[in-house]
C-alpha cells in the first residue's frame, strides 16, 4: 500500500512508525509546520515532506489524516479533491466518518494516549475501524491488522461513546495523578511512592469489575475521613479541589446504591 | 514477635498472611463477627480467635489494630488497658498515632487498595511507619521491613496528605472506570477494550510527570469534542456525569495554565 500521512503529531508519528515497520510504503508526510514535517520524515528515512496542502501527491492508495479534530473538520471536505480514487481515512475518536465527502472514506482510530516522549508498542493498541464501502472495510481491516492484533469494527455513532469512555479512563485519571503529585509536592513526599498503589488499582481492573473494585472513604461512607480531606483542601487554599472531592465522593455513593 | 491482630477485614487479612509468611507468631485474631474471625484464623492455621474484646490475650509484644477508622477511633483509647507494656499499632492512613492513649504507640500504614477477592504481594507495598518512642520506631521499622522492601517514616500530619493523594490516585480513578464501563455497557462495547489505554496511561506515570503526560480534549482546548461529550451525557440522561465532565475539564485547563 502506498500511503500518505497528513499530520505529524504524536499519533501520526506512532502510526507512521508502525506502518513503516509493517513494510507499507509511505510516499509523503504533510504537516502545517516545517519542523514537525521534517522531523517525522527523518524518522521514516523519507525525503518527501511538505507544508503545502497543494503539494500533496496524487499517487497514494490511502491518505491517512491524523490532524487535530478542528483541522480535520475544516480540511476534510476539500482535501480529497483531485484524489477521489484513493481511500481517505482519519484517526479521530470523536469525528464521524462522513466528515469526508469523497466516496471512499473510512476511519482507523487507534485508542491510545500518545506523547511525543514515549514510543508505544502499536501491536497492543485496539484499533477501531469503519469504511463507507464493504470492499474498503476489508482494506482498512487488513491495514489495521498489519500493525495491531486487536481490530474492532465500530460505527461512527458507537465510536463517540467509546471516545467519551476513554476520556474517563485516561485523561481524567491522569489529571487526578497531577492533583495528587501537587498535594505530595507541597509536603515534600515524592510522587513515586504512589506507583505501587496506582499499579494495583489498575491491576484489579484486569480481573474485577470496576464497581466491585471500589475502595476508599466514599464507598465506606466514612464521613469523618472525607471531612478531614475536605478540611485539608480548604485550609491549603484548594477550594476547587474540595469541590471536586465532594462531587466525586457523592457520585461514588450514588453508583454504590444502584 | 508475638502479635495479635485486631480486625479481620481485607487489609488485616493481607497483612496477617504477610506476617505469617515472615515467620512472626500470631497469637490471636479478633473480629466483631464470628464468621470473619474464624475465616482469618483458618487462613492462618490458628485456633485462637475471638469476637469478645475482653477475651483478647495480654501476652503479645505487638497489637495491630486494623479496624475501620470509626471503630479504631472508638476503641483505641480503651483497648490497651491492662496491656500497656506492649506496643500498639494501627494501620489507618487518616488517623493520627495519638488516637492511642498508651505510651508505646505507633502506626504501620500499608498504602494499597485491598479487596477480598485478590491477594496482593505485600513486598511491593510501601509501608509508612511512625512510633512515639525512638526504640519503638526501630521495632516498627524492623517489623515493616520483614514484610515489604519499602518502609518510609512519616508523621501523622504528613500521612494525612499522603492518604488524601491516595484517594485521588486510586479511589477516584477507579470510580471513573465504573462510569466508563457503564457508558460502554449501554452501547454493548466490552470494558476490556479499555485495558490497553488504561495500562499505557499508568505506564506513562512511571516515566513522566503526570502534568506532562496529560492528553485529551480538555488540555487541547478542543471545545467541539468537549461539547459533543457533554451533549451525549445529557441526551443519555446522565446530567450528573455532564457536570463532572465539565468540572474536571475546567480543572485540567486551570492546571495547564499554572
Amino acid at each position: 500500500m502506498k500511503i500518505t500521512l497528513i499530520g505529524a503529531g504524536n499519533l501520526a508519528t506512532s502510526l507512521a512508525l508502525a506502518l513503516k515497520k509493517a513494510n507499507h510504503e509511505i510516499l509523503q508526510v504533510y504537516s502545517r509546520t516545517e519542523e514537525s514535517a521534517r522531523e517525522l520524515a527523518q524518522k521514516l528515512s523519507l525525503e518527501a515532506y511538505t507544508t503545502d496542502l497543494a503539494a500533496i501527491n496524487s499517487d497514494s492508495d490511502i491518505y491517512i489524516v491524523a490532524l487535530t479534530d478542528n483541522a480535520l473538520t475544516q480540511l476534510a471536505p476539500t482535501l480529497s479533491q483531485g484524489r477521489t480514487s484513493a481511500l481517505w481515512l482519519h484517526t479521530a475518536g470523536s469525528i464521524p466518518m462522513d466528515t469526508f465527502t469523497c466516496e471512499r472514506r473510512g476511519v482507523m482510530y487507534p485508542m491510545q494516549t500518545f506523547s511525543k516522549e514515549r514510543i508505544v508498542d502499536f501491536s497492543n493498541i485496539p484499533v477501531f475501524i469503519e469504511a463507507s464501502r464493504p470492499e474498503d472495510v476489508s482494506i482498512v481491516k487488513d491495514l489495521a491488522y498489519s500493525i495491531t492484533k486487536t481490530v474492532i469494527e465500530l460505527s461512527s455513532n458507537e465510536r463517540k461513546y467509546l471516545h467519551l469512555a476513554a476520556v474517563f479512563c485516561c485523561n481524567f485519571p491522569n489529571h487526578f495523578a497531577t492533583i495528587a503529585s501537587q498535594i505530595l509536592q507541597e509536603h515534600n513526599i515524592p510522587f513515586s511512592v504512589m506507583l505501587p498503589l496506582i499499579d494495583e488499582t489498575i491491576g484489579k481492573l484486569h480481573n474485577m469489575q470496576p464497581r466491585q473494585a471500589q475502595t476508599g472513604p466514599a464507598v465506606r461512607r466514612d464521613q469523618k475521613v472525607m471531612q478531614t480531606h475536605i478540611d485539608i483542601l480548604i485550609r491549603e487554599q484548594h477550594p476547587e479541589l474540595a469541590h471536586i472531592y465532594n462531587i466525586i465522593s457523592k457520585s461514588i455513593q450514588d453508583y454504590d446504591q444502584l
